[in-house]
Protein backbone atom coordinates (compact mmCIF):
# COMPACT_ATOMS: atom_id res chain seq x y z
CA UNK A 1 0.00 0.00 0.00
CA UNK A 2 1.40 3.14 -0.88
CA UNK A 3 -0.51 6.34 0.50
CA UNK A 4 -0.07 9.73 -0.53
CA UNK A 5 -0.23 12.45 1.82
CA UNK A 6 -0.88 16.49 0.56
CA UNK A 7 0.02 18.58 3.81
CA UNK A 8 -0.66 22.34 4.11
CA UNK A 9 0.20 24.57 6.93
CA UNK A 10 2.20 27.34 7.99
CA UNK A 11 3.59 26.33 11.05
CA UNK A 12 5.46 22.79 11.63
CA UNK A 13 4.50 23.06 15.60
CA UNK A 14 1.08 23.07 15.21
CA UNK A 15 -1.82 21.02 15.41
CA UNK A 16 -2.00 20.36 12.36
CA UNK A 17 1.51 19.00 12.19
CA UNK A 18 1.15 16.85 14.73
CA UNK A 19 -1.88 14.96 13.30
CA UNK A 20 0.16 14.91 10.34
CA UNK A 21 3.25 12.89 11.82
CA UNK A 22 0.69 10.63 13.96
CA UNK A 23 -0.90 9.51 10.82
CA UNK A 24 2.63 9.01 9.09
CA UNK A 25 3.55 6.60 12.05
CA UNK A 26 0.36 5.01 11.80
CA UNK A 27 0.35 4.47 8.29
CA UNK A 28 4.03 3.32 8.39
CA UNK A 29 3.31 1.03 11.51
CA UNK A 30 0.38 -0.77 9.15
CA UNK A 31 2.74 -1.26 6.27
CA UNK A 32 2.09 1.18 4.11
CA UNK A 33 4.81 3.74 1.83
CA UNK A 34 4.55 6.44 3.05
CA UNK A 35 4.98 10.39 0.93
CA UNK A 36 4.53 13.73 1.94
CA UNK A 37 3.71 16.95 -0.35
CA UNK A 38 4.16 19.78 2.52
CA UNK A 39 3.25 22.33 0.75
CA UNK A 40 4.44 25.24 2.95
CA UNK A 41 7.72 23.43 3.45
CA UNK A 42 8.29 22.93 -0.01
CA UNK A 43 7.55 26.51 -1.04
CA UNK A 44 4.85 24.90 -3.18
CA UNK A 45 3.99 27.94 -5.80
CA UNK A 46 0.81 28.36 -5.55
CA UNK A 47 -0.20 29.84 -8.54
CA UNK A 48 -1.25 28.80 -12.34
CA UNK A 49 0.21 30.98 -14.43
CA UNK A 50 2.23 30.58 -17.60
CA UNK A 51 5.58 29.94 -16.33
CA UNK A 52 3.95 26.76 -15.76
CA UNK A 53 4.69 25.34 -18.89
CA UNK A 54 6.34 26.35 -22.07
CA UNK A 55 6.29 29.28 -24.57
CA UNK A 56 3.08 29.55 -25.85
CA UNK A 57 0.95 31.31 -28.78
CA UNK A 58 -2.54 30.12 -27.10
CA UNK A 59 -4.51 33.02 -25.73
CA UNK A 60 -6.99 30.21 -23.70
CA UNK A 61 -5.08 29.78 -20.54
CA UNK A 62 -7.04 26.16 -19.75
CA UNK A 63 -6.29 25.37 -23.71
CA UNK A 64 -2.47 26.66 -23.80
CA UNK A 65 -2.06 24.31 -20.43
CA UNK A 66 -3.71 21.22 -22.61
CA UNK A 67 -1.42 21.85 -25.25
CA UNK A 68 1.38 22.45 -23.45
CA UNK A 69 0.65 18.79 -21.53
CA UNK A 70 0.12 17.07 -25.19
CA UNK A 71 4.24 18.16 -25.51
CA UNK A 72 5.46 17.05 -22.20
CA UNK A 73 6.13 20.79 -21.36
CA UNK A 74 4.98 21.10 -17.93
CA UNK A 75 6.58 22.14 -14.98
CA UNK A 76 8.68 19.85 -12.77
CA UNK A 77 7.30 20.30 -9.80
CA UNK A 78 4.09 20.39 -11.42
CA UNK A 79 5.17 16.34 -12.61
CA UNK A 80 6.58 15.87 -9.75
CA UNK A 81 3.20 16.04 -7.43
CA UNK A 82 1.48 14.23 -10.60
CA UNK A 83 3.77 11.37 -10.66
CA UNK A 84 3.38 10.98 -6.30
CA UNK A 85 -0.34 10.92 -7.03
CA UNK A 86 0.02 8.41 -9.88
CA UNK A 87 2.11 5.98 -7.70
CA UNK A 88 -0.19 5.69 -4.31
CA UNK A 89 -3.34 3.86 -3.76
CA UNK A 90 -4.51 6.43 -1.38
CA UNK A 91 -4.45 10.33 -1.20
CA UNK A 92 -4.88 12.00 1.71
CA UNK A 93 -5.53 16.43 1.85
CA UNK A 94 -4.91 17.58 5.77
CA UNK A 95 -5.83 21.17 5.94
CA UNK A 96 -7.10 23.33 8.06
CA UNK A 97 -10.25 25.13 7.15
CA UNK A 98 -9.81 28.51 6.09
CA UNK A 99 -12.81 30.41 4.96
CA UNK A 100 -14.96 26.88 4.75
CA UNK A 101 -12.00 25.56 2.08
CA UNK A 102 -8.87 25.04 1.51
CA UNK A 103 -6.09 27.04 2.18
CA UNK A 104 -4.92 28.88 -0.97
CA UNK A 105 -1.50 26.73 -1.36
CA UNK A 106 -3.66 23.38 -1.30
CA UNK A 107 -5.86 25.16 -3.69
CA UNK A 108 -2.88 26.38 -6.32
CA UNK A 109 -1.58 22.76 -5.93
CA UNK A 110 -5.42 21.50 -7.10
CA UNK A 111 -5.14 24.22 -9.87
CA UNK A 112 -1.20 23.07 -10.99
CA UNK A 113 -1.40 19.79 -10.31
CA UNK A 114 -4.83 18.52 -11.87
CA UNK A 115 -4.41 20.36 -15.05
CA UNK A 116 -6.03 19.81 -18.61
CA UNK A 117 -4.44 16.62 -19.96
CA UNK A 118 -4.00 15.23 -16.27
CA UNK A 119 -6.77 16.00 -13.94
CA UNK A 120 -9.39 16.26 -17.26
CA UNK A 121 -9.35 16.35 -20.96
CA UNK A 122 -12.08 18.06 -22.49
CA UNK A 123 -14.07 16.35 -25.22
CA UNK A 124 -17.43 15.16 -26.69
CA UNK A 125 -18.07 12.66 -23.24
CA UNK A 126 -15.06 13.12 -21.39
CA UNK A 127 -13.97 10.49 -18.28
CA UNK A 128 -14.70 12.06 -14.78
CA UNK A 129 -17.16 11.45 -12.01
CA UNK A 130 -16.27 8.03 -10.86
CA UNK A 131 -14.22 7.05 -13.82
CA UNK A 132 -10.69 9.20 -14.87
CA UNK A 133 -6.86 8.91 -14.97
CA UNK A 134 -6.79 8.61 -10.90
CA UNK A 135 -9.58 5.77 -10.76
CA UNK A 136 -8.76 3.09 -8.41
CA UNK A 137 -7.56 5.29 -5.91
CA UNK A 138 -9.22 6.40 -2.71
CA UNK A 139 -9.00 9.90 -1.20
CA UNK A 140 -9.74 11.29 1.91
CA UNK A 141 -10.04 14.66 3.25
CA UNK A 142 -8.41 15.14 7.16
CA UNK A 143 -9.28 18.87 8.54
CA UNK A 144 -9.03 20.84 11.34
CA UNK A 145 -11.83 23.54 11.75
CA UNK A 146 -11.96 26.45 15.09
CA UNK A 147 -15.59 25.76 14.30
CA UNK A 148 -17.24 23.25 17.03
CA UNK A 149 -19.20 20.86 15.64
CA UNK A 150 -22.58 22.30 16.12
CA UNK A 151 -21.69 25.12 13.77
CA UNK A 152 -20.77 22.83 11.14
CA UNK A 153 -24.33 20.71 11.04
CA UNK A 154 -26.98 20.94 8.90
CA UNK A 155 -28.86 23.74 11.07
CA UNK A 156 -25.18 25.11 12.55
CA UNK A 157 -24.81 28.82 11.17
CA UNK A 158 -21.95 28.06 8.94
CA UNK A 159 -23.59 24.93 6.68
CA UNK A 160 -22.80 21.24 6.99
CA UNK A 161 -19.43 20.78 6.54
CA UNK A 162 -19.92 17.49 4.05
CA UNK A 163 -21.74 19.91 1.54
CA UNK A 164 -18.76 22.62 2.63
CA UNK A 165 -16.66 20.22 1.16
CA UNK A 166 -18.45 18.92 -1.86
CA UNK A 167 -16.99 21.06 -4.28
CA UNK A 168 -13.49 19.60 -3.19
CA UNK A 169 -14.64 16.13 -2.59
CA UNK A 170 -17.22 15.64 -5.14
CA UNK A 171 -15.54 18.32 -7.87
CA UNK A 172 -12.21 17.60 -7.64
CA UNK A 173 -11.55 14.54 -6.01
CA UNK A 174 -14.43 12.27 -7.06
CA UNK A 175 -14.11 14.21 -10.51
CA UNK A 176 -10.73 12.93 -11.23
CA UNK A 177 -12.03 9.21 -10.42
CA UNK A 178 -11.26 8.82 -7.13
CA UNK A 179 -13.10 6.99 -4.39
CA UNK A 180 -14.06 9.61 -1.92
CA UNK A 181 -13.83 8.06 1.93
CA UNK A 182 -15.91 10.50 4.50
CA UNK A 183 -13.86 13.06 5.94
CA UNK A 184 -11.90 13.16 9.18
CA UNK A 185 -13.34 16.69 10.92
CA UNK A 186 -11.64 18.02 13.83
CA UNK A 187 -13.99 20.13 14.79
CA UNK A 188 -13.33 22.60 17.67
CA UNK A 189 -9.21 22.53 17.34
CA UNK A 190 -7.22 23.56 19.98
CA UNK A 191 -10.19 23.91 22.69
CA UNK A 192 -13.04 21.54 22.70
CA UNK A 193 -11.19 18.45 21.91
CA UNK A 194 -8.28 16.29 23.84
CA UNK A 195 -5.77 15.49 21.70
CA UNK A 196 -5.75 11.96 22.72
CA UNK A 197 -9.35 11.72 21.70
CA UNK A 198 -8.13 13.57 17.99
CA UNK A 199 -5.20 10.85 17.52
CA UNK A 200 -7.57 7.94 18.35
CA UNK A 201 -10.15 8.71 15.91
CA UNK A 202 -7.77 9.53 13.33
CA UNK A 203 -5.58 6.09 13.76
CA UNK A 204 -9.40 4.67 13.42
CA UNK A 205 -9.70 5.94 10.02
CA UNK A 206 -6.62 5.22 8.96
CA UNK A 207 -6.99 1.42 10.19
CA UNK A 208 -9.91 1.07 8.01
CA UNK A 209 -9.36 3.25 4.92
CA UNK A 210 -9.24 0.05 2.51
CA UNK A 211 -13.16 -1.29 3.94
CA UNK A 212 -14.58 2.29 4.44
CA UNK A 213 -17.49 2.88 2.32
CA UNK A 214 -16.38 5.47 0.23
CA UNK A 215 -19.40 7.98 -0.41
CA UNK A 216 -21.70 7.55 -2.64
CA UNK A 217 -21.61 9.87 -5.27
CA UNK A 218 -23.38 9.40 -8.81
CA UNK A 219 -21.09 8.15 -11.68
CA UNK A 220 -21.46 10.44 -15.03
CA UNK A 221 -21.65 7.35 -16.62
CA UNK A 222 -24.58 5.92 -14.64
CA UNK A 223 -27.24 8.38 -13.28
CA UNK A 224 -27.11 11.05 -15.72
CA UNK A 225 -28.48 12.32 -19.08
CA UNK A 226 -26.77 13.07 -21.72
CA UNK A 227 -27.04 16.65 -20.68
CA UNK A 228 -25.35 15.36 -17.45
CA UNK A 229 -28.96 16.14 -15.77
CA UNK A 230 -29.52 13.55 -12.92
CA UNK A 231 -32.30 10.93 -14.66
CA UNK A 232 -35.73 11.29 -13.53
CA UNK A 233 -37.14 9.23 -10.40
CA UNK A 234 -33.19 8.27 -9.50
CA UNK A 235 -33.21 10.10 -6.02
CA UNK A 236 -35.62 9.74 -3.48
CA UNK A 237 -38.51 12.02 -2.73
CA UNK A 238 -38.14 15.42 -1.53
CA UNK A 239 -34.13 15.17 -1.94
CA UNK A 240 -32.59 18.74 -2.75
CA UNK A 241 -29.14 20.31 -3.30
CA UNK A 242 -26.20 18.09 -3.20
CA UNK A 243 -28.06 15.77 -1.89
CA UNK A 244 -29.31 14.60 -5.41
CA UNK A 245 -25.82 13.50 -6.27
CA UNK A 246 -25.74 10.89 -3.57
CA UNK A 247 -26.97 7.74 -4.71
CA UNK B 1 -20.61 55.33 -5.42
CA UNK B 2 -17.04 53.63 -5.07
CA UNK B 3 -16.93 49.88 -6.25
CA UNK B 4 -13.93 47.94 -6.09
CA UNK B 5 -12.92 44.75 -8.56
CA UNK B 6 -10.89 42.21 -7.49
CA UNK B 7 -10.06 40.46 -10.01
CA UNK B 8 -7.87 37.15 -11.66
CA UNK B 9 -7.25 35.49 -14.32
CA UNK B 10 -3.70 34.78 -15.96
CA UNK B 11 -3.83 36.43 -19.32
CA UNK B 12 -4.85 40.03 -20.08
CA UNK B 13 -5.97 38.86 -23.57
CA UNK B 14 -9.05 36.58 -22.20
CA UNK B 15 -13.11 36.95 -22.01
CA UNK B 16 -12.45 37.60 -18.62
CA UNK B 17 -10.15 40.62 -18.61
CA UNK B 18 -12.46 41.89 -21.71
CA UNK B 19 -15.62 41.46 -19.42
CA UNK B 20 -13.88 43.48 -16.60
CA UNK B 21 -12.87 46.25 -18.95
CA UNK B 22 -16.64 46.12 -20.00
CA UNK B 23 -17.48 46.20 -16.21
CA UNK B 24 -15.35 49.39 -15.57
CA UNK B 25 -16.32 51.19 -18.66
CA UNK B 26 -19.78 50.84 -17.85
CA UNK B 27 -19.65 51.53 -13.63
CA UNK B 28 -17.66 54.62 -14.91
CA UNK B 29 -20.40 55.67 -16.92
CA UNK B 30 -22.97 55.80 -14.13
CA UNK B 31 -20.64 57.66 -12.54
CA UNK B 32 -18.87 55.12 -10.29
CA UNK B 33 -15.44 55.96 -9.04
CA UNK B 34 -13.75 52.33 -9.76
CA UNK B 35 -10.85 50.65 -8.22
CA UNK B 36 -9.30 47.82 -9.31
CA UNK B 37 -7.09 45.07 -7.94
CA UNK B 38 -5.48 43.19 -10.79
CA UNK B 39 -4.22 39.79 -8.58
CA UNK B 40 -2.47 38.42 -11.62
CA UNK B 41 -1.10 41.90 -12.43
CA UNK B 42 -0.56 43.07 -9.15
CA UNK B 43 1.73 39.56 -8.69
CA UNK B 44 -0.56 39.55 -5.49
CA UNK B 45 1.31 36.94 -2.63
CA UNK B 46 -0.97 34.14 -2.51
CA UNK B 47 0.08 32.54 0.02
CA UNK B 48 -0.70 33.59 4.18
CA UNK B 49 2.58 32.86 6.05
CA UNK B 50 4.22 34.47 9.33
CA UNK B 51 5.85 37.00 6.53
CA UNK B 52 2.38 38.68 6.45
CA UNK B 53 3.52 40.37 9.74
CA UNK B 54 5.96 41.20 12.02
CA UNK B 55 7.91 38.29 14.28
CA UNK B 56 5.77 36.53 16.60
CA UNK B 57 6.61 34.16 19.39
CA UNK B 58 2.68 32.72 19.16
CA UNK B 59 2.86 29.66 17.76
CA UNK B 60 -0.70 29.78 16.76
CA UNK B 61 -1.33 30.81 13.11
CA UNK B 62 -4.46 33.07 13.45
CA UNK B 63 -3.86 33.72 16.83
CA UNK B 64 -0.67 35.16 15.97
CA UNK B 65 -2.43 37.12 12.96
CA UNK B 66 -4.79 38.87 15.01
CA UNK B 67 -1.96 39.73 17.81
CA UNK B 68 -0.35 41.46 14.40
CA UNK B 69 -3.30 43.34 14.02
CA UNK B 70 -3.67 44.41 17.05
CA UNK B 71 -0.39 46.19 16.50
CA UNK B 72 -0.72 47.31 13.63
CA UNK B 73 2.28 44.80 12.11
CA UNK B 74 0.30 43.51 9.16
CA UNK B 75 1.99 43.72 5.51
CA UNK B 76 1.34 46.97 3.39
CA UNK B 77 0.28 45.00 0.45
CA UNK B 78 -2.61 43.47 2.98
CA UNK B 79 -3.42 46.97 4.24
CA UNK B 80 -3.25 48.31 0.51
CA UNK B 81 -6.22 45.60 -0.42
CA UNK B 82 -8.39 46.43 3.16
CA UNK B 83 -8.02 50.48 2.56
CA UNK B 84 -9.77 49.89 -0.57
CA UNK B 85 -12.79 47.15 0.36
CA UNK B 86 -13.41 49.95 3.02
CA UNK B 87 -13.72 52.59 0.72
CA UNK B 88 -15.93 50.76 -1.35
CA UNK B 89 -19.96 50.83 -1.26
CA UNK B 90 -19.75 47.70 -3.73
CA UNK B 91 -17.15 44.76 -4.16
CA UNK B 92 -16.86 42.87 -7.31
CA UNK B 93 -14.97 39.78 -7.10
CA UNK B 94 -14.83 38.27 -10.78
CA UNK B 95 -12.53 35.18 -11.65
CA UNK B 96 -13.01 32.18 -13.75
CA UNK B 97 -14.52 29.11 -12.09
CA UNK B 98 -11.60 26.69 -11.34
CA UNK B 99 -12.54 23.19 -9.46
CA UNK B 100 -15.76 24.61 -8.96
CA UNK B 101 -14.39 27.60 -6.50
CA UNK B 102 -11.64 30.80 -6.86
CA UNK B 103 -8.60 30.25 -8.25
CA UNK B 104 -5.79 30.19 -5.84
CA UNK B 105 -4.57 33.58 -6.37
CA UNK B 106 -7.80 34.74 -5.39
CA UNK B 107 -8.21 32.48 -2.54
CA UNK B 108 -5.24 34.07 -1.07
CA UNK B 109 -6.28 37.21 -1.47
CA UNK B 110 -9.29 36.43 0.76
CA UNK B 111 -7.03 34.22 3.64
CA UNK B 112 -4.34 37.13 3.70
CA UNK B 113 -6.83 40.42 3.71
CA UNK B 114 -10.13 38.93 5.53
CA UNK B 115 -6.82 38.23 8.31
CA UNK B 116 -8.07 38.17 12.56
CA UNK B 117 -9.29 41.67 13.06
CA UNK B 118 -10.31 42.26 9.64
CA UNK B 119 -12.23 39.79 8.54
CA UNK B 120 -13.34 38.33 11.71
CA UNK B 121 -12.28 38.48 15.22
CA UNK B 122 -13.23 35.95 17.89
CA UNK B 123 -14.64 36.37 20.79
CA UNK B 124 -17.95 34.88 22.60
CA UNK B 125 -20.28 36.18 20.44
CA UNK B 126 -18.09 38.02 17.27
CA UNK B 127 -19.79 39.83 14.73
CA UNK B 128 -19.95 37.98 11.75
CA UNK B 129 -22.99 36.86 9.39
CA UNK B 130 -24.73 39.84 8.26
CA UNK B 131 -22.93 41.72 10.84
CA UNK B 132 -19.32 42.76 10.88
CA UNK B 133 -16.75 45.31 9.88
CA UNK B 134 -17.72 45.31 6.18
CA UNK B 135 -21.41 46.16 6.37
CA UNK B 136 -22.94 48.22 4.43
CA UNK B 137 -21.43 47.38 1.15
CA UNK B 138 -22.66 44.91 -1.58
CA UNK B 139 -20.71 42.13 -3.05
CA UNK B 140 -21.23 40.24 -6.44
CA UNK B 141 -19.96 37.78 -7.51
CA UNK B 142 -18.91 37.47 -11.50
CA UNK B 143 -17.72 34.13 -12.84
CA UNK B 144 -17.24 32.45 -15.78
CA UNK B 145 -17.49 28.68 -16.45
CA UNK B 146 -16.80 26.45 -19.17
CA UNK B 147 -19.62 24.39 -17.91
CA UNK B 148 -22.41 24.52 -19.71
CA UNK B 149 -25.82 26.32 -18.00
CA UNK B 150 -27.62 22.75 -17.58
CA UNK B 151 -24.27 21.33 -16.30
CA UNK B 152 -24.56 23.58 -13.03
CA UNK B 153 -28.28 23.60 -12.10
CA UNK B 154 -29.37 21.68 -9.10
CA UNK B 155 -29.91 18.08 -11.18
CA UNK B 156 -26.61 18.71 -13.76
CA UNK B 157 -23.95 16.31 -12.32
CA UNK B 158 -21.64 19.41 -11.27
CA UNK B 159 -24.07 20.83 -8.62
CA UNK B 160 -26.03 23.93 -8.39
CA UNK B 161 -23.86 26.84 -9.10
CA UNK B 162 -25.29 28.85 -6.38
CA UNK B 163 -24.58 25.60 -3.65
CA UNK B 164 -21.22 25.89 -5.15
CA UNK B 165 -20.68 29.58 -4.89
CA UNK B 166 -22.23 28.72 -0.64
CA UNK B 167 -18.74 29.09 0.84
CA UNK B 168 -17.55 31.89 -0.72
CA UNK B 169 -20.65 34.33 -0.85
CA UNK B 170 -22.35 33.13 2.66
CA UNK B 171 -18.69 31.90 4.28
CA UNK B 172 -17.00 35.37 3.38
CA UNK B 173 -18.56 37.76 1.91
CA UNK B 174 -22.10 37.65 3.82
CA UNK B 175 -19.75 37.00 6.73
CA UNK B 176 -17.67 39.67 7.05
CA UNK B 177 -21.03 41.74 6.97
CA UNK B 178 -21.67 42.18 3.15
CA UNK B 179 -25.03 42.12 1.27
CA UNK B 180 -24.54 38.96 -1.88
CA UNK B 181 -26.44 40.09 -4.75
CA UNK B 182 -27.18 36.97 -7.06
CA UNK B 183 -24.17 36.76 -8.77
CA UNK B 184 -23.12 36.76 -12.62
CA UNK B 185 -22.66 33.54 -14.00
CA UNK B 186 -21.31 33.47 -17.63
CA UNK B 187 -22.01 29.72 -18.36
CA UNK B 188 -20.77 27.98 -21.76
CA UNK B 189 -17.78 30.57 -21.49
CA UNK B 190 -16.01 30.60 -25.01
CA UNK B 191 -18.44 28.35 -26.94
CA UNK B 192 -22.19 28.49 -26.28
CA UNK B 193 -22.77 31.98 -25.45
CA UNK B 194 -22.25 35.48 -27.84
CA UNK B 195 -20.26 37.96 -26.22
CA UNK B 196 -22.61 40.83 -26.74
CA UNK B 197 -25.31 38.91 -24.91
CA UNK B 198 -23.03 38.11 -22.09
CA UNK B 199 -21.90 42.10 -22.16
CA UNK B 200 -25.64 43.17 -22.10
CA UNK B 201 -26.04 40.93 -19.31
CA UNK B 202 -23.41 42.25 -17.09
CA UNK B 203 -24.11 45.83 -17.71
CA UNK B 204 -27.90 45.42 -16.92
CA UNK B 205 -26.67 43.88 -13.41
CA UNK B 206 -24.32 46.47 -13.05
CA UNK B 207 -26.85 49.42 -13.49
CA UNK B 208 -28.94 47.83 -10.98
CA UNK B 209 -26.29 46.88 -8.51
CA UNK B 210 -27.92 49.46 -5.77
CA UNK B 211 -31.51 48.37 -6.30
CA UNK B 212 -30.96 44.84 -7.02
CA UNK B 213 -32.35 42.57 -3.62
CA UNK B 214 -29.49 40.91 -1.89
CA UNK B 215 -29.55 36.89 -1.16
CA UNK B 216 -31.30 36.27 2.00
CA UNK B 217 -29.33 34.84 4.06
CA UNK B 218 -29.93 34.55 7.85
CA UNK B 219 -28.55 36.88 10.41
CA UNK B 220 -26.58 35.70 13.25
CA UNK B 221 -28.71 37.93 15.10
CA UNK B 222 -31.79 36.70 14.34
CA UNK B 223 -32.19 33.09 12.78
CA UNK B 224 -30.21 31.50 15.73
CA UNK B 225 -30.10 30.03 19.25
CA UNK B 226 -27.08 30.39 21.24
CA UNK B 227 -25.09 27.40 20.19
CA UNK B 228 -25.69 29.25 16.26
CA UNK B 229 -28.28 26.12 15.06
CA UNK B 230 -30.85 27.78 13.40
CA UNK B 231 -34.25 28.14 15.12
CA UNK B 232 -36.97 25.16 14.72
CA UNK B 233 -39.53 25.88 12.28
CA UNK B 234 -38.04 29.30 10.84
CA UNK B 235 -37.90 27.28 7.08
CA UNK B 236 -40.64 26.12 5.09
CA UNK B 237 -41.34 22.05 5.71
CA UNK B 238 -38.59 19.77 3.83
CA UNK B 239 -35.84 22.75 3.34
CA UNK B 240 -32.03 20.71 3.72
CA UNK B 241 -28.85 21.53 3.26
CA UNK B 242 -27.53 25.31 2.29
CA UNK B 243 -30.88 26.46 1.56
CA UNK B 244 -31.97 25.72 5.32
CA UNK B 245 -30.21 29.58 5.73
CA UNK B 246 -31.53 31.33 3.21
CA UNK B 247 -35.03 33.25 4.43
Amino acid sequence: MRTHIVYAHPHNGSLNAALRDEAVQTLEGLGHTVTVSDLYAMDFKAVADYDDFGPTENEHFMAAAGEAWDKGEIAEDIKAEQAKLLAANNVILQFPLWWFTVPAIMKGWMDRVFTNGFGYRPSRDWKRYGDGLLAGRRAMIVVTTGAADVHLSERGINGDINDLLFPIQHGVLFYTGMEVLPPVVVTGAGWQVEYPDMVKHLQGRLETLAETEPIAYRKQTEDYDEHKRLLPGRETEGTTGFALHIA
